[in-house]
């Protein structure tokens, strides 16, 4: 290495060690996260947090990745009944598949949620594991979001995929804890954030295991359900990570449970983040009303008395989506 | 560092590296697992396993540690009612608890192992989490096997401890996937064999969770049970780890379906292990009889046609438990 090349390659690990968040502006956020990161990683300090402890966890929809104008998981059930309806003229004369397809969302959306229920267990159940998640892999290399470019990826926020890279770098464990379903999360998250599969929570049906034709088969079928939602997020971290994270982001009151478990009481030092979408011109902006997928209304005002950080989103980012 | 101090590191270091496994002597099995684990880490090889997808699973009693007289949580649960049972004079009436405490297992296996169900209840639910795995913790500085010393330590297996190990060298990921109690485990799994919580996956009932008094409580509560055993074991695997093993180690019938699991028409290279209990005389002999806790008849019989390898304890290891 030259002596240039090598000054440059230290000015830029500087500038790294520097600025790890680099779409977060320099507000108070990006400030308490990282003195947060670098008290609880300074050996010999009494904030310090042994590495298998360092456990954080992240909801997906609206704190990872874009959860407007819907959900993305139901955008991949209305492209799996579009691309079946066809052969399966069964699937395609119930009611609410017809509902879906003609993009009549109050109609799923009457009777309690019925038909959004409906739809999610014909596309995701009574299948081979295998199956469903090749379909998912599939429709992950097409899907374009009705506003923002850059498929799958380009729907994810870049300060959170920094907040994730950050913390991994400090010797953090990140996880996703989420309403949305396991197995359709599993599928992808690897990739899309550089989370392996064991550490996804989500919502999650039932498998059977048997041997087919000489072969080990897991088939989701229909059953209980667990909603990974609400007062179901500690039950899933103590159920699947079996101890207390640390660090714990969120945008909606269905967060506000596993921000509780997460900071209040916690012998070790803790933080909590929630994102509060203010940014109509970049990306959405929502709390108590629609699109959010879930409201923001107790957590938020909850979040002084707990030091819940509000990230706001206009302000506090720089960038919102990756660069394309 | 002096010279000879550096010859006698580098020469420790090429011995550490020429015998991953001394406690095993040098059988077919012990070349068969270096063999399998040289080629799935040797890079640009076809049977090259990408470091995510390196899991090993292995089951608990009688494949890490010992499982006779009976399964190790048993101690644990007669420990518990016999401290309990002076201060709780309803627990203490109970006709199973004083079957427990004088030692009268036929009464507690009477009527389809309803009577251990009872204690094992009495002793792992209705109280919170934080509870339990203190108590958990405090048994396990005092617990003494009724044959073999060392405490908790002293009754796992020194050839399959350095076989995590040496896995874990090679970059696996190791896992617990046993049918004892998941949060039993989880008190101690991380001193005993190197392996966090959230990579132990077990038998589990529910939990609720509450804010109660202003802090957040995980309570067990009686209620469904996931029995993590037989066809169990590939549903477990499936939902805390998601994804298909390359390594198994079982002991029983009850681990012949991760077996199949792991090893049959995966796409990467696997590797199945069955230890076989042959030695009477430095542990137990047993397979399809007492004091085995789970027969070991048709998956003996199917080893050959899957290529799983069937470790002869009494001739395969070196030494049985640690050094003292």
């Amino acid at each position: 290495m030259t002596k240039s090349l090598l000054v440059l390659v230290l000015a830029a690990t500087a500038s790294l060690a520097a600025d790890p968040l680099p779409s977060w502006n320099d507000t108070p956020r990006k400030t308490a996260i990282i003195a947060f990161v670098e008290k609880v990683t300074k050996s010999g300090s009494p904030d310090f947090v042994p590495v298998p402890e360092r456990i954080a966890v992240f909801d997906n929809d609206g704190t990872l990745w874009s959860e407007a104008p819907v959900p993305t998981q139901l955008f991949y059930a209305f492209s799996e009944l579009k691309r079946r309806a066809p052969a399966e003229p069964e699937l395609a004369a119930d009611p609410m598949v017809k509902a879906a397809l003609t993009g009549n969302v109050e109609a799923l959306k009457a009777n309690q949620m019925a038909g959004l229920i409906r739809i999610v267990e014909l596309t995701h159940s009574n299948m081979p594991a295998d199956t469903f998640r090749s379909r998912v892999q599939a429709w992950t290399k097409t899907f374009e979001h009705p506003r923002f470019k850059g498929g799958l990826a380009g729907t994810t926020y870049q300060p959170m995929q920094e907040l994730l890279s950050y913390l991994r770098a400090n010797s953090f464990k990140t996880f996703i804890v989420s309403g949305g379903g396991e197995d359709f999360m599993r599928a992808f998250t690897e990739v899309l954030y550089g989370i392996p599969p064991e550490q996804v929570v989500g919502s999650s049906g039932e498998v059977k295991y048997a041997m087919t034709d000489g072969k080990p088969v897991l088939t989701k079928v229909s059953g209980h359900i667990f909603v990974d939602d609400k007062q179901g997020k500690p039950v899933g971290i103590y159920r699947q990570i079996g101890r207390r994270p640390i660090f714990c982001a969120g945008n909606s009151d269905g967060d506000q449970a596993m921000l509780e478990y997460t900071t209040i009481g916690n012998p070790r030092p803790s933080f909590g983040l929630i994102v509060h979408h203010t940014d109509a011109g970049r990306e959405y902006a929502y709390d108590a009303k629609p699109p959010a997928s879930g409201t923001l209304i107790t957590a938020m005002k909850a979040a002084p008395k707990h030091g819940w950080r509000l990230v706001d989103m206009k302000n506090d980012w720089k960038t919102v989506f990756p660069p394309k």
